[in-house]
C-alpha cells in the first residue's frame, strides 16, 4: 500500500534482514526497523513494533529463518518467538511452517529454506488479504457506513489488510462510502494506524472513542462492522482486540451485520471454542498512561492519567462468540462461524 | 468527603466566592478555584473546572447568585449559565431555581435570596444523594464485583456522589466488595475522579478500558452495575456519559443488574423520551490527543495521538432506552423507569 505515495509492505526481507515498519512511531514519524538476529524479532514483537495477528505471523516466519541462518537450534527459537503473544494463532502458524520446512534439512541447506518458506507464508498472507478484499468488497455498497475496531489494517497483515481489504478494493473500484474508526484503547491502534491508513489512501473516515460506537449504532449511523480476528476457534467463537466482544453485541442488538475478516491461517481447529484461547494481560501502564506526541509531532511523550496507586487491569483481547458473528471473510469464501470446523 | 484525610465538599460558597475543586488538575494537583463573577462561572462549567450532572446544578445555582449580587440581569445570567452544557437537566434545575426564588425581589433582596436559595440547591443535593447512598447500599451484598462508568461520584455533586454513594455507604457498614472503573475516554473522568476518590476512600477497585468491560461482564466478574445520569426522560429513558448505552445493552446480554441513581432534579419530566435530549458534541481535540501529567505529577502535558488530518466525531453523551434499566436509585426511593412520570 502507499505512504505519501510510496509502495510499501508492512513486513519483508531485504538485504539479510527482516524489515518492519516501526508501528509506535505512527502516525507521526514513518521510519523502518531492520533486524538480523531472531531474539530482537522476538522483542520487537512483544514490544508492538509489529502487531496484528497476520503481520506477526509473518515476522514470526522471518524471525525463523533469521534463526536458521544463524545456526541456532530452531526449536529453541520457536519457544522464545512463539511465547511473545499468546492469543495469535497466526504466530504460530508462520512459526510453525518454517520449522516444518527446515526441520529435515541438512544444517547447510536450513538457512535457504527456512527463507524460502517465511517468504511464502508472507506472500500467501498478502494473496490471501488480498482475496479477502476481492471478495469483501461486493458487500460495501455505494453510500454504506461502516464501523471498524482496532487496525485489522495492512499494517496489521504484509499487504491490504483483513478487515481493511475490502474498504481498499472497494474504494479503488470507485464506490463512495465512510468509516466510523474506533480508536481502540490502549493502545489506540484504530486513531493511529487505521485513520493514518484510511487518509493515506483518501477514505472518508472520523475517528471516535471506543464509548461512542454503540452511540452511532443506535441512531442508525452505523450500517456494517468488519473487523479482523487474532484466532478463531473451530466452532466460530473469535478472538479480537478488546472490546469487538461489545462491539458484536450492540450491532447484534441493533441489527448490524458483523463481519471478521481473516485468512484460514486464523482459524485454530484444534480449538473447540473461545474458552480455550488465552487471553493476553498486558502491562497496566498502557491504561494509566498513553503515549503520543506532541502538537508540532516533534517530540515523543507519556502522559499520566490514573493515580499511581490505582490497581490497572489490561486484558488484550476478548472472545465474541459465533452468535453474534455474521460471517467470516477468508480468501477461501465468505463463511458462516459454523463452517470453521469443515 | 474526604482528601487527604480532611473533609472537602466538591461545590460551596465561602467570603463572597464559589469554591470548586478543579477538577482538571486531579488526580495529580488538589487546587480549590474561586469565583465572583457569573460569566466566570459559565467558563468553568462549560471548560469542565466542574463537571457531573448535580455539581454543575449546584454550580449554575451559585453563578445566579454572584449575578445576583453582581446586580445583572438574572434572564441574561440564565441565559449564559444555562447554554454552557446542553444535556445535563440539573443545570437547568439549579438556574431555575434561584432565578424563580429571586423573581419577585426588590433589587435591594434579591442577593440575599439568591444566595439563600442557591445554598438550599447545594443541601438538597447533597441530602438527596446522602439519601440515594443509603437505599442503594442494601443492593451491594459483601464480595460483590461492581462496575461503574465516567464520575458519579461525590466530585460530580455536592457530596457523597449518585452512583458511588451506595458504595460509600455500604463501605462504611463494612462490606467488602470491588469495583471495575471504567477509564471513560475520552476525558477518563474515571482513570482522573473515579479511582481517586475509591483510593481516597480505601474501596477496593482497578481501572480498566471502557472496552475491557464487557470482557469481564461476559466472564462473570460483574454481578451489578451503577451509573449515573444527565437526564431522565418522562419515560426512563437515561441520558449519561457517552459509552453508558453500550455497558447498558452488554449488561442486559449477560443478566447483569444494570442501576441508574440520581436525585429526581435530574429527571425531566417535560421531556417525553430519549429522543427529546439534546446530545453535546464537544471538540475532537478530546479525542485525538489525551492530557495528563509526567510520570512525576509535575508537569502537565498533552500529547497527540491521531493524525492531524483525521476528522474526528464527539458525542459527549448517549441515551439508554429504560428498557435496559433495572431501577433508578433516587432520594425518594429505588424506582422502575415506568415510575418517572409519576
Amino acid at each position: 500500500m502507499r505512504i505519501q505515495g510510496k509502495q510499501y509492505k508492512t513486513v519483508w526481507f531485504e538485504n539479510d534482514a527482516l524489515c518492519l515498519i516501526n508501528q509506535p512511531l505512527l502516525p507521526h514519524r514513518f521510519e523502518i526497523a531492520r533486524y538480523t538476529d531472531y531474539r530482537e524479532v522476538a522483542t520487537a514483537i512483544r514490544t508492538m513494533v509489529v502487531r496484528g495477528a497476520p503481520a506477526i505471523g509473518a515476522a514470526g516466519a522471518f524471525g525463523m529463518a533469521l534463526a536458521a541462518r544463524q545456526g541456532v537450534d530452531l526449536d529453541e527459537a520457536a519457544q522464545a518467538l512463539g511465547s511473545t503473544r499468546p492469543t495469535a494463532q497466526d504466530l504460530f502458524y508462520g512459526i510453525e511452517t518454517v520449522r516444518g520446512a527446515a526441520s529435515g534439512a541438512t544444517a547447510a541447506s536450513a538457512s535457504g529454506i527456512a527463507l524460502d518458506a517465511a517468504r511464502e507464508v508472507a506472500d500467501h498472507y498478502e494473496k490471501a488479504c488480498e482475496a479477502i478484499g476481492e471478495l469483501g468488497a461486493d458487500l460495501i455498497v455505494e453510500g454504506a457506513r461502516l464501523s471498524t475496531h482496532c487496525n485489522a489494517g495492512w499494517l496489521a497483515t504484509v499487504d491490504w489488510g483483513t478487515a481493511t481489504a475490502p474498504m481498499y478494493k472497494a474504494h479503488r473500484q470507485g464506490r463512495g462510502f465512510f468509516v466510523f474508526v474506533d480508536e481502540t484503547r490502549p493502545r489506540c491502534q484504530g486513531s493511529r494506524l487505521t485513520a493514518f491508513e484510511l487518509g493515506e489512501e483518501g477514505i472518508d473516515h472520523a475517528v471516535i472513542t471506543d464509548n461512542a460506537t454503540g452511540f452511532f449504532m443506535a441512531r442508525g449511523e452505523i450500517d456494517m462492522v468488519i473487523v479482523g480476528a487474532d484466532r478463531i476457534a473451530a466452532n466460530g467463537d473469535i478472538a479480537n482486540k478488546i472490546g469487538t466482544y461489545s462491539s458484536a453485541v450492540v450491532s447484534h442488538e441493533n441489527g448490524i451485520p458483523f463481519y471478521v475478516a481473516a485468512p484460514t491461517a486464523t482459524i485454530d481447529s484444534e480449538c473447540a471454542s473461545g474458552d480455550a484461547i488465552p487471553i493476553e494481560e498486558r502491562p497496566g501502564e498502557e491504561v494509566s498512561g498513553m503515549f503520543g506526541w506532541d502538537e508540532e509531532g516533534d517530540r515523543a511523550a507519556s502522559v499520566r492519567i490514573a493515580p499511581k496507586s490505582s490497581p490497572i487491569r489490561n486484558p488484550a483481547f476478548d472472545v465474541t462468540p459465533a452468535r453474534y458473528v455474521t460471517a467470516i471473510i477468508t480468501e477461501k469464501g465468505i463463511l458462516k462461524p459454523e463452517q470453521m470446523s469443515a
